[in-house]
């Protein structure tokens, strides 16, 4: 951390402030320019509430030098993790795929869905049971009864599962019967479900919150591992902009910008940042093609009677068609995929 | 609800929408225009997922008609609504100041900040016994401690209290302790917490998403109210932008926007949005003449040592400095404040 | 355009803004729904400032229906157009990439830069003789003496070449020198440039400003293409966001929704848009992946002493590089690239 | 300014950044700290491009200490600046109101405007003749007539006058007939205009761009300054975020922001920002609340039939009220207004 003092700053103020440093036990760097003197902090920072220090006298500013995040920190970890989830496992040289409605209707829908989807590709079976939806009218899920749901379309196919989780009792009845938990982009920064997911013992998919950067994405997901979770897969899906043509900009850089920053496997889902199945296949194709190491795809079998997002999900020729189209993208990247 | 069809949309296309929608007990309204045909939905459309329209051949666009909040929405409830808490409220015709530190550190501080502020004006005392944060290697708060010390700081002053919920835990522990409880902008989508905090029977402060549209903010108030608690403030407390002059940028228009679109009333955190003590005063200002119901703002004994947002708070003297500046300002808006 | 009444609108207010609407010479088609009125316009909306109807008594809001472009629309104007420009030409079939300097330093250097781009694939040299800079202090350009440059390197190596004009006077010389200019993002809606742009008779890359909608683009376009001028190329630039890890954010989605409402090619600059070398090669493979018309990619002979964007721009190896392993992308997708 | 390296950045790295730096006539600060190599340079930055530095191996990121605008910053001019327009001046101490109509439409109706707001307590009048509008079938305003018309208004009524410029043509205009020009938002990074508006002569209002950060907009007035014009106003007109419910997003912490960084006076537009009369008096009051030097308010002798921007035109009654409610509020914040 450096601490920029203003122009003409006093000697005074300057002395206030590396007096304050050093009673908080840590080291002063003095660095005196033509224009400004700059203060660099040289110790264990945890010690000091940094931020106050803007309230000295003749402080310009404080710049932050290291990230907060250490464990999802490629700077300390420089292999890329591999995440593994149920039978199979997401990270580097394969490409992952999960797939399935946005909510889970029926056992019946369910299963349909499973099995096509493993057909088309699919490794892991996404759906619904607990939604957190903008309007309190608005279908919630079938919660408990959909997770067993999800477990017995797993068992038939053989496919791993994702659910996502909304609450503590969410995370307590997940782990009876799914092999992978999902903390959605509205929860990305409720700190205790993360908490409670990391201790939760299974992989967690980690979406990106709507207006999340990318610092704070990390941090959310330093709250799991710190937790003694490592197993944690990250998850674009698109934020917030003044854009309405799409229903979020799905930001594809921040998948070679994650690789620089984390070790951490990344997963893209071009169904809910687009809100357009029309949109889905070309997204798709692009975060193989920037190396993302999986993708999150909506498919339902009618989605004109889909209960939820139905507008941004495949049905199952469109998504056995996307797949087939992926398969060579994954060759030239150097995944796996179907084979 | 309307239907906006492409141009040249078939008669085949038409058909097809308005059987749909019929057959979901709806009626249908066609407009032929030159250009393009319009289907207007009449009925409860809560009946039929209208969004999977937007499958249908030939279907260009959706566009919604009628909020989907109800019982926040002024259209059916003219009359602006009071919110009592502890003996004092929150609405028309007084401006409430709710002010504390960012976070409980210790009884004696707490004590010593809640003489200052009621001394100066404020009549509801806030702190955080919960703190969110962004790294999990930050001060988490002091928890069920915290909210013990806030009440007898309550009792000892007369001022009102209100603290942050993160958890049922919390919410539990706060319906013994304090007279308001907050939900935080990380949580405004956290529809859990928001139901829990309907079902408290305490009055809830619901601070603004940080990338919340209004209308994302008032169907999350509406999941509170739907439980039956009629007792909601909002708080506009920032939004996220790509300025970064100030850490959120205020946005002080939705004050306007709101009064034309809900009853609730509306307080404003200059503190959160701004990130600086300095912007404090002229936005606390500025949130009074354009009509807000109050602040929320941030005051400690000694910012240079507090453990959370210390660059953001007031000493007690600037503090009473600002209530001393605001008071002429209620009194031209036409609102009781210290008198 | 639909006008939508308030709940409970009066008979009179519904009946003056009929009157208002049929004074203007259109007709109204009146829909009474159960909660609200709809009115509907039909005719010729440009005979009245329809805006103003949002300030008769009783309306809630104005739903436009039609867009204001009509030339650029896909609407009216089903195929894919091919814009020409010197000997190559950008639209379907085929991968178009622009690559050159930021900053056209001098003609040595633009001459063994065009050489190398030439014999990596570009077709279209790019290079800035007339710079818009944030600072007025930093380097504007070689201005007419750089336009110069870029006709020599063009004639040596059989690349078209493109230009930005900021003036019309940079148009003026353009039209001397060079097969294409380009408007800039932030003039993107300098309408005065975009006149004399479309009467200058060549082809025009019309970039997206930093923070303009899509139809807004749309509307730039469509000012260029209304004084005849049909050769438009769209680029996708990048947007403002709250996201500071990349300059800024690449809306990919942005290249299949310009599908869907247009029949120009589209560009796509991951140079600009991330800031950053080393996010040029993936997100330029995902551009290709997700349908991309073409690329536009900065060069320099030795980036470490580029007078302007050295950190996003490729020295020769790495773009060789790119451009082959662009080249299956290329095939996979559809479309001729070095062959 | 100052570059971070990378942890474990090696010896090597460090002395090829050293040698790069002093070899353009710099001197090199290092700082050692635990974890991370700091290198200040000291000297003139303006020799050398400082961003290619980020290209240097192990170089993690470059941090700037010092403002690249030097003349319109506050750190280097501290007493307030106060700009003279015709009879008039803006500045500390008195609230300029400057009113009018969006559009020129007529001689009649301009005069009968003029009489209007000067009689409400405006100084200076506002109307636009050069209208930059999103489609180019908008109407596009009178050009010089309207400037004409503007001149006999502000004769007749003693009113300063400005206009907006979007060409050279215009400013050669605009100098013959108004007192101030203008620069819109959509122009605020038109580097041409800029300098052809600071060799003009006339004071300068310059609107901030629709996504322009604070610092972009010093920058865009350090051009106009550059060229010998001190005489520059700043207009806070609203910012592009994600919220719909207003036009634009106004940014009213930008004013102390600005008063902080910047010596030139601050002027806020409440109607454009907006996007509705009815928001208009909150805003304007809270602008003078937090201390704006003056007001930009768009006035309309009918504003149903306003050629342009009806919606958001206050008619004489309301801003006769408005101007009233404000008087109060100049006298508490220390301005004089109508005395």
């Amino acid at each position: 951390m450096i601490i920029v003092m203003k122009p003409h700053a006093s000697e005074k103020s300057i002395q206030a402030v590396a007096k304050y440093i050093e009673e908080n036990g840590l080291q002063v760097h003095l660095s005196q320019g033509e224009e400004v003197t700059i203060i660099g902090l040289v110790g264990d920072k945890s010690k000091l509430s940094t931020e106050t220090l803007t309230i000295f006298k003749d402080v310009d500013r404080i710049v932050p030098i290291t990230e907060s995040y250490k464990l999802a920190n490629r700077k300390f970890h420089s292999e890329p993790t591999t995440v593994k989830v149920g039978s199979t496992s997401i990270g580097p040289g394969n490409l992952t795929i999960m797939a399935g409605p946005c909510a889970v209707e029926t056992n019946d829908q369910l299963m349909c869905i499973a099995k096509a989807v493993k057909t088309a590709g699919a490794t892991i079976l996404r759906g619904g049971a607990y939604k957190p939806r903008t309007s309190p009218y608005s279908f919630q899920g079938l919660e408990e009864e959909g997770l067993k749901y999800m477990q017995e379309a797993g068992i038939a196919t053989g496919l791993a599962t994702i659910c996502e989780v909304v609450s503590s009792d969410a995370i307590e009845a997940a782990v009876k019967y799914v092999d992978m938990i999902q903390i959605g982009a509205r929860n990305m920064q409720n700190f205790i479900l993360l908490k409670e997911a990391g201790q939760s013992g299974l992989p967690v998919l980690l979406k990106r919150g709507l207006c999340a950067t990318i610092d704070e994405w990390l941090n959310a997901a330093e709250y799991i591992i710190a937790e003694g979770n490592p197993n944690v897969v990250l998850c674009e899906r698109g934020i917030r902009t003044f854009e309405t043509a799409t229903r979020n900009t799905l930001d594809l850089s921040a998948v070679p910008v994650l690789r620089q920053k984390t070790h951490l496997p990344i997963i893209v889902d071009p169904s809910h940042s687009t809100g357009s199945y029309k949109y889905v296949p070309p997204m798709a194709k692009a975060a193989v093609a920037c190396d993302a190491d999986g993708l999150m795809i909506e498919v339902h079998n009618d989605p004109a009677h889909a209960l939820s997002d139905g507008p941004q999900s495949l049905n199952f020729q469109k998504f056995a068609d996307l797949t087939d189209e992926l398969a060579p993208f994954c060759s030239l990247i150097g995944r796996t995929f179907k084979s």
